[in-house]
């Protein structure tokens, strides 16, 4: 847990299973540096609008997070709204804040009012209980699930360079929630991430809109993305020292450090995929740059029939180059966060990725299995391969022979399991 | 069958199974014009490159068209160019033509190479026995098929107004196979479209690829995009009278059986989609254009969990909001082909398809069950709702309240099958 934060969870009876789904975050010093990324759902839930505004009008400072898990609050309307700042109200009161202070999480059923009288009573009985503790993070990362099998958490911790005279260490912390899971409308993938850095928010979103680009967004279970997806990034500045100043190498070696806990967290949610048995991880070198390395792993990762050929363990390299050819870059929104400059991205959004077959080589699981520049399908040990594949994780590797960019992309298998789940009666 | 052309199939032994994998069809008389769609995959088959240089070099005037089928003849190098090269000469031989009057399909395992001593025999069977007639053309679309479940065709009668003094009906006809079928790398979807019509290679262009854009690309079973696909377009003129002249009412009556012929298709392709036990439709009104509403119905109809929920018979509205929410245009290429100038295409590619939830309104089999209008989520019978699931075809109704434009999409549900098939041991 960084310096400056508590946190803690519990069932507020949101859920009728009684499962924790109440979770705070609370900061214990001065307001926190924030920063956001939303879903781009045009259906964006109430607690992702309600958030917006809390950052627009504060100008990333923050005090508090909030997550309710059970109702997603979603697709409810102008009462939706009103739910969602009288939930901000509790929690100000509860913590001797100001409601303007508060983030909001919600996940859940879609189109079900938030019980506004069991939230107020949950706050009112986990507001005393927070802790700033490892055991308090852990409380409100379980708290985030919905049908989760696992809890999703990661840390590092980052020497800055001594930018500004004097070298420190600060902590990065994440939980995460989702993606693709069993119940109905709740495909939602939530995260928050809290350091102990002092960074400012400007700060912060620039580290974490690229970060974003390049591990969540490259994140697919079945393409799904929620209404009420949202990742949260908060610095306390509780590590001391002066402010980190845009440009110094103390950024980068913060965005680092924050990455790494996103990539964490990322192949964790893939491994926790809807019926998953496996992570899928796809890594392409040899791109003619980033922006297409990240489009071909993540047309590789996303495609059903290489997903389904994971399941069963099959080399099926005629699949990954196909979906490799079909890969398209991404929408001018992810580009730009990703680095490119407007009208670059503008002009690349939607193309084709360049990808040429008599370049491509293919490896499943360590085995080259297809080489264009040899003259394409390579003999392989088939059972080798099986073997290889056989585990928790498989990895597919492309070089596509053009240039020095590079991507991967994280998904898993697609299972019976997910079918019959998702097409039992549910609604 | 239309005037001008004659069919026939048989199995030259390509398929171990036996069953029928060659198709030939003829001109009789002078070369018919023709227009094409190619897939954008980036591993283009060898057949589609062969077509390609065909119709370049030609100008668009061809006199045979032909299909192998259980290799695809992708990913297969200089060595499958020069088989189809070879392909083309054998056909040519055997009709007493040009190999650049032969137009290519083929379908089948990836990485393969034809077995041009079986297709050189097939061919010199076939060949006098093509027949121009109904039965000709059944022949040759059972020989499109590899693992479809039935044999597609679709035909249209059209009355051409009397643009030039004289009124002609004309005869349009299409086979098809294809897609998402259930062996590997079989995924392709293939056509051809036959009219007597006499329409120059340009009107059929500009034809073809607007009624493309608003059929075949609005069909997905899993999202794959072959490296085969391929749509042929031939008009033998045999009808008689004047070319069709374009900007003509003639054009707009073509056009309008033509896109009729690949509608039907996409529909009964969609219908024997991988696994699928229904068809699976979304149509978009109220749209602000007919772009975004295109999108709209893709997205609907390209989701994982509408997809198993159709499969459940479950009218689970939320996840088709959901998936409206994420709707994405397509990319500049398509956008073109359906009509939109260059610049417009450009701007609009990728970007997130306008939806309002305060405005739309969706149905499911004929139940309204949500209405941002009147505030969200609607009462409705459920038990009916379900009952009017369960049929060949679901249809999804949404009207986004923004405008006029219209679209729709077709796919299938998804199944246990799908899965089950896609994940055995194939390679």
């Amino acid at each position: 847990m960084p310096l400056g934060f508590m946190a803690g969870g519990r069932s507020a009876g949101i859920k009728a299973s009684g499962r924790a789904d109440l979770a705070l975050i609370a900061v214990t010093g001065e307001p926190a540096a924030a920063a956001a990324v939303f879903t781009p759902n045009r259906f964006a839930a109430a607690p992702v609008r309600r958030s917006r505004a809390v950052l627009a009008a504060s100008g990333g400072w923050v005090r508090a997070v909030v997550s309710t898990s059970g109702s997603a609050n979603a697709a409810t309307g102008q009462a939706g709204d009103d739910d969602q700042a009288r939930v901000g109200k509790i929690v100000a009161t509860a913590l001797g804040i100001e409601p303007e202070d508060v983030l909001h999480l919600s996940t859940g059923i879609i189109g079900t009012r938030l019980p506004l009288d069991k939230v107020a009573t949950g706050v009112a009985a986990l507001a005393p209980d927070l802790r700033p503790s490892d055991e308090g993070l852990a409380a409100a990362a379980t708290a985030l699930r919905t049908t989760d099998t696992t809890t999703k958490a990661a840390t590092v911790s980052v020497a800055l360079p001594p930018d500004d005279g004097v070298a420190r260490s600060v902590r990065i912390t994440g939980i995460a929630k989702g993606v693709g899971m069993i119940h109905p409308n709740m495909a939602t993938m939530l995260s928050v991430i809290l350091t102990d850095a002092p960074a400012s928010p400007e700060i912060l979103a620039a580290i974490l809109r690229p970060a974003t680009a390049r591990t969540w967004n490259q994140l697919s279970v079945d393409g799904d993305t929620s209404t009420n997806d949202t990742v949260f990034l908060l610095a306390s500045g509780a590590a001391g020292g002066a402010p980190i100043t845009a440009g110094s190498s103390a950024v980068q070696a913060l965005a680092g450090g924050i990455e790494a806990v996103a990539r964490d967290l990322a192949r964790q949610q893939a491994a926790d995929g809807e019926g998953a048995t496996c992570l899928l991880t796809c890594r392409v070198v040899g791109a003619s740059d980033d922006a297409n390395a990240r489009a071909v792993a993540r047309a590789v990762i996303s495609s059903s029939l290489v997903k389904a050929a994971a399941h069963g363990k099959d080399p099926n390299w005629g699949r990954i180059a196909g979906a490799a050819g079909n890969a398209v870059l991404a929408s001018a929104a992810v580009l730009e966060a990703a680095g490119l400059d407007a009208d670059e991205a503008a002009a690349m959004a939607g193309t084709a990725a360049w990808v040429d077959p008599d370049r491509l080589r293919i490896s499943i699981a360590g085995h080259l299995v297809f080489d264009g520049v040899a003259g394409g399908p390579q003999p392989f040990d088939r059972a080798a391969a099986r073997a290889a594949m056989d585990g928790a994780e498989i990895t597919i590797d492309l070089d596509l022979g053009l240039g020095s960019g590079f991507g991967e992309a994280f998904g898993c298998d697609l299972t019976e399991t997910y079918v019959r789940e998702n097409s039992e009666y549910t609604t």
